[in-house]
Formats: structure tokens, sequence, C-alpha cells
């Protein structure tokens, strides 16, 4: 690629089919932008704001990180694309068809026979031998069934921890709806269905948390602001919870979550942070803070989130959990509030990968009308039981970028995950392949462009109306510089989709699944200046956000696993990312390595026995 | 919809399915910019261009025209829709599969199975009793299969007449690029081809114009600009062109558009303004001025136009030919200019029906790719010999939104055109059903915001890179009002784009086609101020495009037929809508009014009569 010349000839990219890419060289990003909390933050959004300086303060940031050298002065040979479009993909080997057009509950019983035998009756009796970390959904669905407790005794706990959780100080605010009554009345209800000897499925009685973003019915859904319950009225469950719901799940409430998902700290001031139960002084993540606190602390087995941008992903890595972020189009988002996107899917969090694949098996299943265009594979899961599940294990591919890889803050966040890959290779014989995938850059400047227009779209009449002074100084830092984006940087953003699609459809020619660390870094401090008025730190953002993107912008499947953790016992996370509709392949991969990485895993200081409590 | 007020609650439409389409009320659209040519767009310009008052002017222009009202302070429900996107379609009665699958010769010989009976040879013998306008694709097959004429002596006559045009005065450039060795040396081989009894398909040794965005090997492509064949290299023919080549058609070279299909008159100061055949103090109508001035004058009998916002649809119905829009997606646009939006078509421009049928024939076909998200249905023509055909016309449901229909610039436009559905009704039996198409204003509005950012997101490397002044100064007023459009207004036209959809397919659910005017008005006087340095109107450009963007913006298949003439002897098209791949249907219903219009139909005045020549 030229630089520009005065000549008139701008920077041009070559034709995306005659990229070398093995002649690629890594790039560290260099991202500038100044770290804001309290008086410095309000006082860069004060400039940010003016009309007369605003437009210098955002054209110099952009400029400082290259986006009109990208968007604007280079020809980009290839034709947008809005969405991401897949390309037809081969059957995967070793899956069972679950029937996404099947009810839920016949869905969640298919997927329950293709997990490995699993005797929750011998874990109970001999968990001093192993090293317990988290209730499963199976042992939930044997406490209630063999009578070791009920629905409703679980209730009375989470009820308990919530509010216990409240009063800690600092508080954990990691909900931000919660109706002690209506959680009894679920519970009852469940109750009632385990002494009929009637559970619905097997996620009856399971205690599930959903992310203010999405709606819970009689919940107001806020996108964790103060306000947006006045403009954004709810009267039925989203689909994905409805499809929970008619499973006989309990919901515990509304979770807090960075404000509008326009930040993947967590950091809330509308609401209070929530804390990390392995450190409650460092960030959960975010943008789904509550989600992965709750069930990274025990407080429930289940949650729902959003990932328009690792939202899903982050915050699970840094709590510990496994986050399961499933293609683009694959679970029908009517009734969230990032509906509108083409970057976020509504996703799992829970602590291990076997729960978030019963709940994909519930809550999965593209809009009718998103079918004519996405056309998803049909929903499918791991056949985990088959006696071929080995040798399928032993042909995968993992595609590792290795300079990418490592390009972390701290060395031994890619060493253990990188100790996880080996492991997993050593045991089952797969193997490890070098891949390069240009243009990150790129990638990242088309998503941050995407999903800011997107989401400023949506709230821009609200912000016309006067609502503006209603958002955190950090949510208005963002919109600021969504709202000086131009027709034209979106336009060229789209063409970017389509280059970075076409450079991970190569590497998947190579490779069955890309790994990463999850994160650049492991759990951040939360400094208390940022807990008042907010923070605006996007040099932290970049690294929680380095490996996270291609889920979002080119939609594929990704999940990220608990691998060990750092000096400080905060949890690592390896990232898989899987080829487009192959979800069951990419949560075989994952289960083997939650086996393996299990030892390695730690309990959070701040974690809350639900079931033996 | 409530108008905004002071308690933070912006406008919200309802959602499209709520909306009541029978209490929607039409309101005429009162545009507002001012008519300048010469000093006054100059200095306007330059105003437009300044750093400091060009966003003002920009501002005070949308406000104006209720730009930032329809898309910044009101809350649109619908998700975006990106490109249109298609629902299924019912299988249309009565015609015929081409197979887009096969070679183009077999495809065009397929098609032309279907045309009614038509013996050239009499209508040669008795030319005098018919009412004599163009030779026919088929007089031209007749008169080289006979033996009357060959293509080489054709081709003298279309040198002589290209040059003679040329030295016209005032001049008629329509052409840009022109090689009379290349054309003597096409010809030859079409000839050498008859004469060893093998011509390759009926369109062999039809002359065919190639608008100059549009690659036609060996010629430059430049859209009409000064320099862009310094930016933009041709090594081959486009997918559409090599499709002609193949069935044998002899190019005549690039013709004369607007530059960069930016405007709707055929203004160019570059190259001068090509002049209407029917009065050369007129324009032709744009952006493919020079493809219908070529085939309006008979110098050629087919050309190949790109239609983003009416520039097949509008200088056809000006000139007095049929100019054929297909569905968005119908056509490969690979090595079109305007390839990488999401509202243009390749599209042929002939004198009959039946010759754009042909070439509609051997030029569709969607890009795989493009497969894969538009699942185009199968390419079929209307089998127009079959004895069910009237049976079938008499089956077709006309559409009509009679306010809109009417809302011309002088009455006898609309007249003319519902005279021409009259005459189908009476003869057929077929019906007008009365139908509303709510959001007028914000189709325009979503289409203009489009097209404008998708081609300015071409450009803007090229403009950055300094190329800014060689554009038109027209060109550049356009470009400086795109240049403003914000990312978000981008999105929240895609919301637009949804909703019209919706509203076009619920007509389509009582009716078969919509018919309208193609334009509001006639052919417009050329201000002879406009000749050296273009001219910005866009009153008139809205009057030109009142009618033609859903085919556009919803990528609907739409034709224009001339159905008669106004006082001062102007041609009037008809603009007849399809559903979404309804070509066969469409193209059957345009047969018919053709028919019954023909003689209405006059001569141009500047009519160059190259086979009988």
């Amino acid at each position: 690629m030229g630089g520009s010349n005065s000549t008139g000839r701008p920077r041009a990219m070559p034709p995306v089919e005659e990229v070398d890419i093995a002649a690629v060289r890594y790039k560290s990003p260099a991202l500038q932008a100044p770290h804001l909390t309290g008086f410095s933050l309000r006082a860069f959004l004060w400039l940010m704001e003016s009309p007369l300086l605003g437009p210098l303060i955002t054209s110099v940031l952009k400029s400082q990180n290259n986006m009109p050298q990208m968007l604007q002065q280079t020809v980009i040979p290839e034709r947008p694309m809005y969405f991401p479009e897949y390309p037809p993909q081969d059957p995967e080997p070793g899956v069972v068809l679950v029937g996404d057009d099947r009810h839920p509950v016949e869905r969640v019983h298919e997927a329950l026979q293709y997990l490995p035998p699993y005797d929750p009756s011998v874990r109970w009796a001999t968990e001093e031998k192993l090293p317990f970390l988290y209730w499963k959904i199976r042992d939930f669905a044997h406490a209630y069934r063999s009578g070791i407790t009920t629905p409703s005794v679980v209730a009375e706990h989470v009820i308990a921890g919530v509010e216990e959780w409240n009063n800690k100080k600092p508080p954990m605010p990691m909900l931000i709806y919660f109706n002690a009554d209506d959680l009894r009345k679920q519970a009852e209800d469940s109750t009632r269905r385990f002494e009929q000897g009637s559970p619905i499925s097997i996620l009856d009685g399971v205690f599930v948390a959903i992310k203010d973003d999405i709606d819970c019915f009689p919940y107001p859904t806020k996108g964790a602001t103060t306000f947006f319950d006045q403009i954004h009225t709810v009267e039925k469950d989203a689909v994905c919870v409805a499809r929970l719901r008619k499973c006989g799940v309990i919901f515990i409430g509304k979770a807090n979550m960075h404000e509008l998902g326009l930040g993947v700290t967590g950091n809330n001031p509308n609401y209070g942070t929530a804390r990390n139960p392995h450190s409650v002084d460092r960030y959960t993540g975010g943008s789904s803070s509550g989600p992965a606190a709750l069930v990274s602390s025990g407080l429930c087995s289940v949650a729902l989130g959003t990932d328009g941008g690792g939202s899903v992903r982050i915050p699970s890595a840094l709590c510990g959990i496994v986050g399961f972020k499933t293609t683009f189009g694959r679970t029908d988002m009517t009734g969230v509030l990032c509906d509108s996107g083409t970057v976020a899917v509504a996703s799992p969090l829970a602590s291990s990968v076997e729960d978030v694949m019963l709940v994909y098996s519930a809550i999965a299943g593209s809009r009718p009308m998103d079918k004519l265009t996405l056309r998803p594979s049909p929903l499918c899961v791991p056949n985990l039981l088959s006696p071929d599940n080995s040798n399928i294990m032993g042909s995968v591919k993992i595609g590792k970028y290795t300079e990418w890889f490592h390009d972390v803050s701290d060395r031994e966040i890619s060493s253990t995950c990188e100790d996880a890959l080996n492991l997993l290779c050593s045991t089952f014989g797969c193997q490890i392949e070098e891949i390069i995938l240009p243009e990150l850059e790129e990638m990242r400047t088309a998503h941050v462009v995407s999903i800011g227009s997107e989401s400023l779209c949506d709230l821009t009449p609200h912000y016309k109306a006067g609502r503006r002074t209603e958002f955190t100084l950090d949510t208005r830092t963002s919109l600021a510089l969504f709202g000086s984006f131009t027709s034209t940087d979106y336009v060229a953003s789209q063409c970017i989709r389509r280059r970075i699609m076409h450079y991970h459809m190569e590497a998947f020619k190579k490779v069955d699944v890309i790994a990463t660390p999850t994160t650049g870094i492991t759990a951040p401090k939360i400094p208390p200046s940022a807990l008042k008025s907010g923070e605006s730190d996007y040099v932290v953002s970049a690294y929680l956000m380095r490996f996270v993107i291609a889920g979002n912008l080119i939609g594929l499947p990704a999940l990220t696993v608990p691998v060990g953790h750092d000096k400080q016992g905060l949890p690592i996370g390896l990232q898989l990312i899987g080829r487009p509709w192959g979800e069951a392949s990419l949560l075989r991969v994952a289960s083997a390595v939650e086996e393996l990485c299990l030892k390695k895993r730690n309990r959070p200081s701040a974690f809350y026995d639900i079931l033996k409590a």
C-alpha cells in the first residue's frame, strides 16, 4: 500500500484477494486518548460538546488514531458489507441437530442427551476431592429432584445474598431491578412443579439474571440509564427471555451494566459500579458487568447479556466464567435494546461450558425475517458422548496469530492461554497452526464506527429532544465522538467489514478455530475518582477489546473459557473464535479446554454458595 | 405522529404495521433550493465549500427540506434495511424461464421464442401504412439476413451520423469516446458472420452504446469526468457488456452522461450537454443522457445505462423511448462505477419493449455472491405468444395513487398517462385500484442520503487528495451537501427504507403493477448560461425524480413506456413499477401499453434513419 503523495493519487488498498497475507507484519495498536475521571472528564466533555471546539477535538482524536487516513484517504476496492454475510459452510463433523423450530423445552432436552455423563450425586458425595467451583445446572436439577433443596429455599438464599451484596462496603450493585416478591412467586411455582413430579425441563428452577438492555416483563428496561423506561415501554419478554421462561427458569431481576453498553469496564455512576467477585476493588469488565458478577459470585447460575463489542466475553473473562457470543443473527433480538444494530447478539454467561450450551439450545433461533438474508445453518450441539469425540478433537486445527496473541499488557496472560492450548494439543493431538490476520487496526476502526453510528442513531431523537444531560459523562463523551462520524465513514467501514470477513475465511481454510487471549489485561482497578462521575479511558478499553472485535464486526461465534489466573489471582480467559454458525464445534473445543484447565481456576473471594448455604 | 414538544419526548413514527394507510393524506413536496447557473452557482459553491459557512448553509438547506426533522428528530421504530431485502414472491402467471446460468446467446434465443409474431418483411413492404418510428432489433436481423444491408454499411451511417451530430449547431455530444476504426472492425467481423451464414444471435450486428460509467474495453471509463481514467483502469468489459459482446453486438462507444451520474438533467460542461432529439434546445434528462439521445435519435438501437435515481427511466421518458430498470441485484454490476451502491442497476434503453426484453435476457444474471443474500428469482420473460396472454392481462390490477399521479407540473402529463391506463383497461378488462403510498417525502430523503453517501464514499479519497476542483460545479455542490450527512443520517435512512418496502409490499397485496407518470415535467429547456459552467436546480430535479425513487431505494423493477406527448410535442412516459423480481409480468403489461399507444408517439425532429439512410 503506497502512502499518499502530492500527485493527487491517494493511498489505495490492493483488492483483498491480491493481499499477500504471509507478508503482512503485525502492528501493535498505538491508541491515543486521554484518561479522564472526575473534573478532567467533565472539562473534556464540555469541550467536546461545544459547537466550536468540539469538531476540532474529535477531529484531532480521530486523526491521532488514523481514522480519517483509513476511512477517508484510502481507496478501498471492496463493496460494502452492511452486516455479516456468511459464505456457505461445510457441515461440521460430530454435531447433532437440535432443531430451532421446536419448542425450547424439546431443544434443551435434546441438547442434554449429548452431554458427557455426569452424576451429581457422586460429586455431591465427594465434593472435597473435586476442585469445587460452581453448581452447574445439572447440580440444581439433581438437588431439586432428589429433594436436597427446593427452588423456594434457594430463592431465599438469593434474596439474602442480593441484600448482603447491596449492603457490602463497597456496595456491589449487581442488579438494577430486583423484586423479592416476584422472585418468591416464581420459585413457588417451580417448587410446586417439582413437588408434583413435573418439572418443565432441566432448566426448571434455575436462577437467571437478565442484563438491563433485554426486556424481561414486568421489569422496566433502562439499559442502566436513569430514564430509558420513559421512552421504552416493556409489554412482554424479549424473545430470548420468553424462550427461557418457557423452560421454567426463575428470573432474579435486571442486571447492572455499563450505561447502554457503551463501554467495557462496567463503570456506572447511575447505579454504582458492579465489583469483580475475584477482587472487589476491580472492574468486572463490561458492558455485561452485572450478569458476569452475578454468575461469578455464585448468586445465579446463568445470565443473559448482549455482546456488541465483547460485552459478554470481556466481563466473563475478567470474572472467571464462560461467556458465549453466538453467530450474528443466531438469536432473535426482538425485545433487546440493540436490536437494530449489525454487531450484537444476546448471549449466555454461565459458570461452565455445558451450562452455556444448555441455555444456548433454549434461546437460539433466528428471527424469521432474518432467515431471508442471513441463511443460518441449523442449530446444532456437539455430541460429547460419542466415542468419535476424541478422534474429532484430534483432527482440530487451532489458528494462532502469535504476535497478536502475545501483544498483551503482561506476558503471563498470553502464556497462560498458550499453556492451555499446549495442554489441549498434548492431550488430544490437535495442532496449532500459525495464521496471520491483516488489517486489525482497520477492523477496530470499522467496528467503532459501526457500533457507534448504530447506537447513536437510536439515541439521536432523544438527544435532540433534550435528554443529553441525562446520560453519564462517559456515555456523552462516546456519543460526541460518534456524532462526528460522517455517512461516508460508515459506508467505508462496511467496505472494511468485507475485507475482514475475507481474511478470516482465508484463515478458516487452514484452521477450525482461532485462539487468542480474551482480553489484553486482567481486571483493572477501579479508580476511586471514577465511581461518582465515571471514567473515560480508551487505552484500557482498547486492551480489553483487543481480541474480541471479529466476533462482532463479522459476527463470528466466539467464546471465553477461564484457563487460569495471574499472579494477583485475577482470572484469565482464553478466547476461541469459530466459523460462522459453527457454535457446535466451538463448544466441543471449549469443553475440552475447560476440562483440562478446571484445576487452574480459582474461586472468587466474594463467592456466595447458593446451594450449600 | 405527534409533533416534538418541550417534555423531552421526540416525534415518533408508529411501527409500520400500525400505520393506518387508508388515513394517510398526500402531501405535495415543497422542495426549497436556489436555481443556480454561471456566477451564482460559482458563488454558492464557494460558500458551501468554505469551512466556516459551509456547514451553516448545508444545515439551512437540509432544515428547509425537513431532513434533520425526519432523520434526527424522529424515533423510527424499524430496524435498518441496508439494501433491498425482498420478501418471498409468488410465481407469476404466464412467464417462461430463461435460465440465467446459461450462455447469453441461448438466453436471448429463448426470449426470442416468446415474442409475438412479427414479419419485418411485411413491415418493410408496407412501411408507409404503419406509424414508423424505429427499427427494432428484429428489423436489423431481417435486413442483415435478407441481404438488404450489412453491419458494415450501417456502421458507415453510424460514423457519418455521429460526425454530423457533433458538428451540428448546437453540437449534440452524445458520445464521449468514439473510435471509427474500432467500430468498422467490429462491423466487419459481424458482416463476415452474416456472409458465412452464421450470425451469433439475434443481437449480432446490433449497434449498442454504453454509458460512460460502465467498462467497455478498450475505451476508458470516466463517468463523464475529465480525469477518472487516471484513477480507474479498464482492463476488460463490465460483466453486462461482456455478455452483450458474446451475442455479437457492435459497441459504438461510450455515451455522454451527467457527471458521475450525480444529476438528472444530463447537463455536462466537460463534454457538452447532450440535446434532446425531440427538441434540441432541451435537456435529454439524465444521468443517462447520451444513451437516451443515441437511441432516441435513431443512431443506435440499444444502449446500456445505469439507474440509481431514475437515471435510465428519466431520460428515456424525456426522449420518448423505453427504459427498463431491473430489480436491484438482477444484473452483475462488476465493472460498473456505481457497483458498490445499494440503489443502482445497469439497465437497457431501447426504442421498444421487445428490444429491452431481448437485451435484458442477455445482460441479466446476478453476481454469484449476491445470490447469497438477495436470493433472486429465476430470470423470466413473459410468454407473449400464449393464447392465455390476454386472459392474464385481463386479470392485471394496476395500482394508482391518484393524488400523487396528478401532482405534476402540467396536468396534460398525468392525463396522457391516465388515458393510456384507461385504454389498457377498456381493451383488456384489467382494473385500476386506488392505492396509497405513505411517507413519500421520507422515501426521497432516505434515497438522497443513501445514494449521496455511497457515491461520496467512493470519491472521498480522491477528493481529499486534491481532485475536488476537477469536478464540475454542479457535482461539487452535490458533494458538499452529501459531505454534511452524518453516519446516523445514513443509518436512519435505512430504517426508512424498511418502512417504504413495507408500504409497497402492502400495495402489492392489492395490485400487480403500480403506475405513475415517469416524470413530473417533460424535457426542460437548457438555460444557455448552464452550458459552460453547469447548473444546479434541485426544484427541476425533484420534478424529474418525483416518481422514480421506489425503483432505487427499494430496488423494484420499473419501466417507462412512451404514451404520447405534450402540446409542445415533448414525449411523455408512463412508469410501471413491478414486484421484486417481477420483470416478466412488468414487461407483459408494458408491451400491451406500448402497442396501444404506438400511434400517439411522435418521431424526434432530430431523427437519423440509420437503416434506410
